[in-house]
C-alpha cells in the first residue's frame, strides 16, 4: 500500500463511516488494521507515559519516531521495534510524506514548536495529535488549523481528560442537572517548579509560564464542566522575578471565569505550589475529583444528597492515554471530528490571551 | 455592688492585669468572678449556639437579654433564669446602665443595627462584643471605633474561628513555615439561599449578600492564613435580579486577593452552593479544613511530606464558641485587647468595599 492508495482506502473508510461507524470500526478491528502513529519529541511524556499505552489500543500503533537525538531513535526504536527507515531526525522528517505505516504524527516538542511541525505534518499529508497549549499565539493555532485544513487532515489537541473516567462522569453530573444549575468551579493546577533551565521556563519556547503549562487545565475543566465558553475573565499573577526560575515566565496567575448561563469559575495556576484537583458546585451539591487530571490515582467524592461521599466512576474499557490515541484514530476511521479538534485548542488559546491581558490591564477583559 | 463600684473594681483589675494577666484571671476565678453578658437580638445564633455555651465558660455568664419579642425574653428568660429586671426591649435597653450586673453587651442583629447598638452599649459604659460583619459600610465600623474608646470600653468582632483549633493548627502551620513561603489560599464559603423573605437578603438590614454574610469568612481566612493586609483585589459577580431572593444583594461574588509577601487568595461568596472550605499551600506542602469554619464538624487533611494525611489538631480547652466569649471576658479582666477588636472587622469592611468596587467597575482595585 503506497501513500496513494492509503490516502484513498482512507477516503473510503471515512465515507462509509459516515453512515455506519460502528461497522466501520468493526472492520477494521476484524482486519487487525490500526492507524499508524509517528511520535514526534521524545522526552518524558512521549516515552515514559505515552508510548507504553500503545498496547493498550484497539485502533493506534506507534509505526515511527521522530527525535533530534539519535540515542534516543536507537534506544527507543529498538524497544518498539521501529524500523530504521521509520526513524526520523527533524531534518529527514519531510520524507515522512513517503511512509506508508504513519498515518498520524504526534506532536510532542516544547509548546513554540508545535506550529511548524504540524504544519510539515499536514503537508506530508498526515493527521496531527498536538500537546497542548497548541500552540504559542492564537495567530499559531489559527494557523495550524488552516494547514490541517488545507491538507484535508484531522487536527486533534491532546485533553486526554476528555478521556478520563472521573472527569467523564464529573461531566456528566454537572451537565445532567445532579449539581442543579453549576454556580461554581474552583480549579487548581500547580507544581513547584525549581530547575532554571527547563524548556518550560523559557517564554520563546513556552509561550508563558504556569498558565501554558499547567493553569490550562483548571480552565479546560471550567469549559468542559459547564459546556459554556466565559465571557468574561479577570487575572491576578504573583511572580517574584528576581527568582531566576521565573526571570521569563509567570509564577502564580489565578484567575476568574464568568460563563454566560451565570456560573462562575475560580482557577489556581501555579509554580509555587503542587495542587491538582477541581469542585464543581451548584444549588443541589457538588463532585470534586483530587487529583483530578493527574496521568493516574484520581479519587472522586460527591455531595448529592446533602452528604459528602467516596464515589467510583463507571468504568471505562481504555485508561485515558489509550483512550486519547484511539479517538483520533476512530476519527479517521469513521470520517467524524474528534470532540477535542484543534478549534477546541484555539479557544483555550484566546481565553489564556485574555488572562495573560487581564493580568496586565488589571481589568477584566471580555470574551 | 452599684454601677460606680463595679465601674472601679473593674478598672482595678484592668491596672493589676496589666502586670500579672495570668495572676488575675486565677484571682477573677478563685472568687467566682464572672463577667455578665447580656444577649442583644434573640435569634437562632444567639439562643441556639451562643447562648448554650456560657456552661463551658470559665469567666463569663449570662446576665441579661435584649429583644424585641416579649415572649423570647419570657422563655429565654425563664430558661437561662434571667431576672425580670434584667430582660429590656430596644425601648428600654438604655436603661442598663443601671444594671450591674451587666459587663458585656454581644451584638447579635441584623447588620445594619450593629452600629447603633454598640454606640447605645458603649454609651451605657458596657463593653461590646459585636457579630460580623461589624456594620454595613466602613463609616459605620469607624463610629463604632470611636464610640467605644469614648466610652473607655472594649470593642470585640465575634470572630469564631480564630478560637477553633483547627484554624489555630493551620495558621501555626502556615505562619511556622511548614508549607514553606505561603502561595496560594483557596477558600469557598456559600449556602442555598431560598427566601426571599429573611433579613439577610434585604439590604437595608444586611448591606450586601453573600460576601457580608459567607464570603466574610473566606475573606477573614485569607487575612489570618497570611497574616497579611491584601495591596489588590479583583471580583467576578453573577446574581440573576429576576430571582427574588437577589432582588437587593448579589448572590456569587467570587474576589482575589494578592499580598506583600505575592501570596495569593481565591476566595468564593455564595448564596447558590453549599461550601464551607479552605486549603492554604506553598512549595513544602498544604494544608486544608473542609468544613472549616462552621459551628462544628472540622476535618482537616494536610500534606506535609508529599503525602496527603488527615491530621488531627492539637486540642483545646473550649469549644470555639467559648473561648471567643471568654477571650473579651479575660482582656476586661487583664486590661489586654481582643485579638479580634473592631479595628480587626473594620479591615474586613473596608475590603470588602474594595471587593464590591472591583466588581461594579470591572477592574483590579489597590489598597
Amino acid at each position: 500500500m503506497n501513500k496513494r492508495t492509503f490516502l484513498q482506502a482512507g477516503l473510503a473508510a471515512g465515507a462509509m463511516a459516515a453512515t455506519a461507524p460502528a461497522a466501520a470500526l468493526a472492520q477494521a478491528k476484524a482486519e487487525g488494521r490500526k492507524l499508524g502513529y509517528a511520535m514526534l519529541g521524545l522526552g518524558y511524556y512521549a516515552t515514559q507515559i505515552i508510548m507504553p499505552r500503545f498496547s493498550e489500543c484497539e485502533h493506534s500503533k506507534l509505526t515511527a519516531l521522530v527525535s533530534g537525538t539519535p540515542d534516543k531513535l536507537a534506544k527507543y526504536g529498538a524497544q518498539y521495534g521501529i524500523p530504521e527507515k521509520s526513524r526520523y531526525s527533524y531534518y529527514t522528517f519531510d520524507r515522512i510524506i513517503d511512509d506508508p505505516t504513519v498515518d498520524i504524527v504526534y506532536v510532542v516538542t516544547p509548546n513554540s514548536l508545535h506550529r511548524t511541525f504540524t504544519e510539515r505534518a499536514a503537508k506530508a499529508g498526515k493527521h496531527v495529535m498536538c500537546e497542548k497549549p497548541m500552540a504559542t499565539s492564537v495567530a499559531d493555532g489559527e494557523a495550524m488549523i488552516a494547514a490541517c485544513k488545507a491538507a484535508g487532515r484531522k487536527l486533534m489537541i491532546g485533553y486526554r481528560s476528555r478521556f478520563e473516567p472521573h472527569n467523564l462522569d464529573a461531566i456528566a453530573l454537572a451537565g445532567g442537572g445532579a449539581l442543579g444549575p453549576v454556580a461554581t468551579i474552583v480549579a487548581d493546577h500547580g507544581w513547584t517548579a525549581s530547575d532554571p533551565n527547563m524548556w518550560r521556563v523559557k517564554k520563546a519556547l513556552s509561550g508563558g509560564g504556569s498558565l501554558m503549562d499547567i493553569g490550562i487545565y483548571s480552565l479546560n475543566a471550567a469549559r468542559y464542566l459547564t459546556g459554556e465558553e466565559p465571557i468574561a475573565v479577570n487575572a491576578m499573577e504573583s511572580t517574584d522575578r528576581s527568582n531566576p526560575v521565573f526571570a521569563e515566565v509567570e509564577d502564580t496567575i489565578n484567575f476568574q471565569l464568568l460563563f454566560p448561563s451565570g456560573a462562575t469559575a475560580n482557577c489556581v495556576s501555579t509554580y509555587s505550589a503542587n495542587c491538582n484537583r477541581y469542585r464543581v458546585s451548584g444549588p443541589k451539591g457538588w463532585v470534586e475529583i483530587d487529583p483530578a487530571t493527574s496521568y493516574g490515582g484520581q479519587t472522586m467524592r460527591a455531595n448529592l444528597d446533602g452528604q459528602a461521599k467516596p464515589r467510583t466512576p463507571p468504568a471505562v474499557r481504555k485508561s485515558q492515554f489509550a483512550g486519547q490515541l484511539d479517538h483520533l484514530s476512530e476519527c479517521i476511521l469513521t470520517g467524524r471530528d474528534p470532540i477535542v479538534p484543534g478549534e477546541e485548542g484555539l479557544k483555550d488559546l484566546r481565553i489564556i490571551e485574555a488572562i495573560y491581558q487581564a493580568a496586565r490591564e488589571g481589568r477584566t477583559v471580555k470574551l
